[in-house]
């Protein structure tokens, strides 16, 4: 069987060039070359071998994590890889580690935080891994209201120090990875107090473990906070519980880039705007957005390939049965999560733009598109995970049983994913960050101040409240120009309305907190406008290679009228659309699956996945699932033995009767 | 701390008798008791300790899971429970195990399709657990499509036996509970095949394994599949795999109470009607809607009482924070699925009577309801099931980080559950029997012939596709005749609508497999109306006890107004309802949410559910989290060293730039 593709018939079917959609996913050639390459270089190192990580026990598993964090660093410096090749050697290695708090929020935070000097002394060694950082900032008590952290920061200007302290339970730092047994330094938030005057939360680099032997520094106290959901998945890493009893750093842990304690004990602003925080915000979660676009893609490239594999019913004279794939229910759950996989691609690639352009313009001291920069990529993050959350479970779904199994790949997939609907902001919390900043920009309309960025169609709004849409037959759904009228004017009639009842409340705090979870639902309209149409202006680029261009758009049809099926609600009730246009969006969105079928398989292909990286016996490269799932089973601990451990004591007395004498 | 209740405020607030509610919800005083007393006697008792699950090894997890079995049926005997009694103790044990098989499906499927002898013979043994059964039905090629199951049952006159045998691979009999390592016999459904005829899908009583020393019998290999989603959770169960090697079974074997093969070989039909069959699946999918009931109830109640607990953000003047179950947002989230846990208990309960009746007119020759209660009843095991799977990973949502650790019992919750979207028909598949059922039951509407039960508003169609609701305000959505018929109306409109453009395809089934996503819609739209109606109906019925009505009815107007917000594309592209209409029930809904607010704690109290079944830290009664979840985090096997095993080999020579002579 080795060697046979079980998938070649349905990979001849495709209508495009599989190697120019790889490009075009990738971003680039070159960062195809990239991660072609690492990705190679992973996959065939026995050393990152992850199919045995569901049965290892907690502390084998950790260490199993330690061995393969040393490992990668150890490769990355015989091979003398360029940052871009490391980041892109962790990401393949796919196995959360203490490394990823290092290098995603540690460094960023002294980057964004600390003055020139801080970055050079600790930024020098936390490059060469001398120290191992961790990102510090939710306690017990706290975790979306950052403000509300109650770790303390006392100056004592007689030690020219901070006194660090825990004064609570509930202040205990709680959640923060690679803390738990790992980091040897943390960036940590309190509350800065000098002369018995609260500052509000501030950034400290503390250190926690001795360089030495590791043991937690006197006045210390750290732990792993427990298993986390799923098996494998998110326990490969130690996030950690702290307390402080007091503990003294020098002043110049404080990261004093935006504001500084003097010598004396005076608190004094740098004339470094504050809102440069905002950046790093801006950075972090435009990382989160692509991560959305990379599991989401992975779940679908395994139930893509096995539904194209697995055949269930519909056998006329005796021939083979139907493959699920060309099931109607089938196509109507999965495609448009492969469409969904597309679309957060490129939105994540415009996100990426679009922090270089914030960060250009910060530097030219230009602020006037950071507020709405910061509520972009906020609403994108909510919306990018909330769904693939709920995708990769959807995926598992798509494969029946067997997508239940470990072994299928997507158990650990749904475990590792759904926390980032709550880290980096709980995504009900942003969406209502989202609606303050709409809310604004429409009190503002009448003021003439014109709304920039992705709000910019609320300058229109006059004609967006009453135009009609001119849909007539199915195929002028596939026009993208209408798409796009019937996005904007849903979100602006939505946002318009609430700010109608808003304005109906003589306390607007009030109104907001009433209303808001209408709010919510505004702010997800806007988000889910601002998907479409970055995926629209990505198809009005030269797109190479044949029939890229033309998948590129089914796919962008279906992810628009597969929302506007869902969210029909909100279309038909802001008069947007009619219901007889409601009806043919439906109809041209079943017969565009129709179009995708034949290429299901290809688009997956494109995504350029390693059977290693994919880590699922469905969705193999090959197709060959059913001789490797039987393989797999054997391997279990429970089949080590034929009679398993327990049957003398407690199933055979049950047999026999014999249990009353028993002792269990 | 111990002994207060940080949630007593919240209980003083309820407006209601919850004693009386706990009558409501059990079913029956006799059944409040009975729960009531059995949970308490699991609870008291260590030996049913359940809170290291998801720290143990899949061999620990496993023995563990034998003992408590043993230990479970040893109390059984010893305190001599009823039958009834002894369910319950499994139930609260919570742990799945060889045991639900052997009772849930082997013990019914001998009940259901074994002749009296049959019966006498091996439910004599299997009560008293001298044998040990599974059920063997879904091989590793065919689930959904059990007509196509590969395993052989080949007659032998001469011998007068059974040769089992498995042709292929694919054919390996795969998830079966209770069979990888317990089961000494099973129920296997195999083609039996006389004289060379096939005959389609049997099932037959096969010992498995020897009853002296619990070896796999000659023919036959039996292993573990491997580990499935989830630490603990489904991972104590035995999911096995299964091949037969030419096997034989003496003929009396056969489960021959509808068909028989006589001893020379002549397949033969009974007189008793083939439909019986259906009976036991009414019965097995009745038991899951309720089971789904109970499994989103759990979540809600931590959800709630956590809710109550966690406050974050709002604090005036130093004074305490506001608790997250005060945020609009987080109601909007959780009281519909508070109320849902309410619907589908309901509903359940009224399963329970439709299967008492289908079983009297089935022993009445009368056959009338059937399709109509198998139709139903799959409905609404898809329709529970699907909601519940994702109503529980919204709690944990709804907890914010600390629902992702297992200690607050959700991430168990979630992957034990998930899998009921697919066991026992996959939901899907599921709502297209329905949606054949409702087609059918439209195309007959012309003959006159009358919808029978929960299709019977279908007799009314003329009047549903035209009637107008007569909502103008708010309140008017209050009333169960007004919300009634909008789902009646909603519902027939789809189905209509769907038979409509059935009715333009030349080939029918062809037509059925492209219209099939609508189809499914239609049949959700149907299944909902169930629910709603059988909620309505209950508040027909006399509710004693102070305000507990009252209660009920407003949960039962979130249950129905949330469906029909979310649903609002159905209701407004249909006609049924319009924009305005539409809004003011939105309107209504969030209104409801404050009466619903001071009564929630004590409506999820009202479930009865101990602290030991329902695990969480979160959920605890007392509301004493952080201090409980500071000690639990101490437990994890990390916590035994301060400094990590793989600390000397990984971590040392990282920090201090020694890699390079590292071996890793
Ligand atoms: C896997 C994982 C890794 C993490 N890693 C780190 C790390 O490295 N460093 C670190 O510092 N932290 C880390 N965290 C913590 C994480 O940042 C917090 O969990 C997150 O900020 C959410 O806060 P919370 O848990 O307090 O949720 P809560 O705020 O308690 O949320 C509970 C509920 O209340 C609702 N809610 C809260 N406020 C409002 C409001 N104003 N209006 C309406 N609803 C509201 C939420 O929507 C939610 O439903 C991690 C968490 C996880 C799960
Ligand atoms: C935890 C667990 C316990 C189990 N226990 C048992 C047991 O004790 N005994 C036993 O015999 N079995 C057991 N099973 C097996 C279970 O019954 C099957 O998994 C179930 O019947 C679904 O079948 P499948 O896995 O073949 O899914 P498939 O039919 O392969 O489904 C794959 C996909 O195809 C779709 N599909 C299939 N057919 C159609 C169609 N006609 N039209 C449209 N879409 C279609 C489905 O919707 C799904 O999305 C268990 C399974 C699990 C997960």
């Amino acid at each position: 069987m080795e060697g046979v593709d079980h998938l070649a018939h349905e990979r001849q079917k495709a209508q495009f060039d599989v190697e120019e959609m790889k490009v075009v996913w990738a971003g680039s050639r070159h960062a195809l070359e990239l991660s072609d390459r690492i990705s190679r270089l992973v996959a065939s190192d026995p050393a990152f071998r992850k199919d045995n990580r569901t049965v290892l026990s907690r502390k084998e598993l950790f260490k199993n994590t330690l061995r393969k964090a040393a490992y990668a660093w150890k490769r990355i410096i015989e091979l003398r890889l360029t940052e871009e090749e490391a980041a892109r050697l962790r990401f393949y290695v796919d196995e959360p580690a203490f490394t990823d708090l290092h290098w995603g929020m540690f460094v960023p935070a002294i980057k964004g935080q600390g003055t020139d000097e801080q970055q050079q002394k600790w930024l020098t060694l936390a490059y060469k891994m001398q120290i191992i950082g961790c990102y510090a900032q939710t306690e017990l008590g706290h975790g979306s209201n950052v403000q509300g952290l109650e770790t303390t920061a006392t100056f004592d200007p007689k030690a020219d120090e901070f006194i660090i302290n825990s004064p609570t339970l509930t202040s205990s730092k709680w959640w923060p990875g690679g803390l738990g047994k790992i980091a040897t330094h943390g960036v940590i938030y309190a509350r800065l107090i000098t002369d018995g005057q609260d500052h509000g939360v501030h950034g400290f680099i503390v250190q926690l473990r001795s360089l030495e032997d590791h043991m937690p520094l006197p006045g210390i106290t750290i732990g792993d906070i427990g298993m986390k959901f799923g098996n494998g998945a998110y326990n490969t890493m130690d996030n950690g519980v702290l307390r402080f009893d007091n503990v003294r750093i020098p002043r110049d842990q404080m990261l004093m880039r935006v504001s500084q304690v003097t010598r004396e004990g005076k608190y004094v602003m740098s004339n470094v705007p504050r809102q440069l925080v905002y950046g790093t915000m801006v950075y972090v979660r435009q990382t989160i957005v692509v991560d959305a676009s990379c599991a989401l893609s992975r779940a679908v490239t395994i139930a893509t390939r096995y539904s194209a594999v697995r055949r269930q019913f519909g056998s006329q004279d005796g021939g083979p049965e139907t493959q699920v794939i060309d099931y109607k229910t089938q196509q109507n759950r999965l495609f448009p999560l492969l469409a969904s996989a597309y679309a957060f691609r490129f939105v994540g690639e415009w996100l990426k733009w679009l922090y270089t352009d914030v960060t250009q313009r910060l530097q030219a001291n230009d602020f006037s598109t950071l507020p709405e920069a910061h509520a972009c990529t906020a609403g994108l993050k909510s919306l990018t995970t909330s769904i693939t959350a709920d995708a990769i479970e959807e995926c598992r779904k798509l494969c029946g049983g067997h997508g239940y199994l470990c072994s299928s790949g997507l158990p650990e997939l749904i475990a590792v994913y759904v926390p980032a609907c709550t880290y980096e902001g709980d995504n009900v919390v942003l969406l209502l960050q989202v609606a303050r900043y709409l809310m604004k920009a429409v009190s503002q309309l009448p003021s003439g101040k014109k709304p920039v960025g992705t709000t910019a169609y609320m300058g229109r709004v006059e004609y967006l409240m009453q135009c009609r849409s001119d849909v007539q037959r199915a195929e002028d759904w596939l026009k993208p120009n209408v798409v796009l009228q019937a996005f904007e004017a849903r979100a602006a009639r939505m946002s318009v309305a609430c700010a109608q009842k808003l304005a109906q409340f003589s306390n607007s705090e009030e109104g907001f907190a009433e209303l808001s979870p209408i709010l919510v639902e505004a702010s997800l309209a806007h988000c889910q406008l601002i998907v479409v149409s970055k995926f629209i202006e990505k198809l009005q680029q030269d797109i190479p290679g044949k029939g890229v261009k033309e998948q590129l758009e089914a796919l962008c049809s279906v992810y628009a009228l597969h929302l506007l099926h869902k969210h029909s609600g909100d279309f038909l009730s802001t008069g947007t659309i009619t219901a007889k246009q409601a009806s043919l969006a439906n109809d041209q969105l079943l017969s565009l699956y129709s179009k995708v079928r034949p290429n299901a398989v290809a688009l997956v292909d494109a995504f350029n996945y390693t059977d290693h990286y994919l880590g699922s016996i469905l969705g193999r490269y090959d197709g060959n699932v059913y001789p490797k799932l039987y393989e797999e089973a054997w391997k279990d601990p429970l089949n080590e033995y034929v009679v398993p451990d327990g049957f003398h004591e407690y199933i055979s007395p049950m047999l026999k009767q014999q249990l009353r004498n028993a002792r269990l």
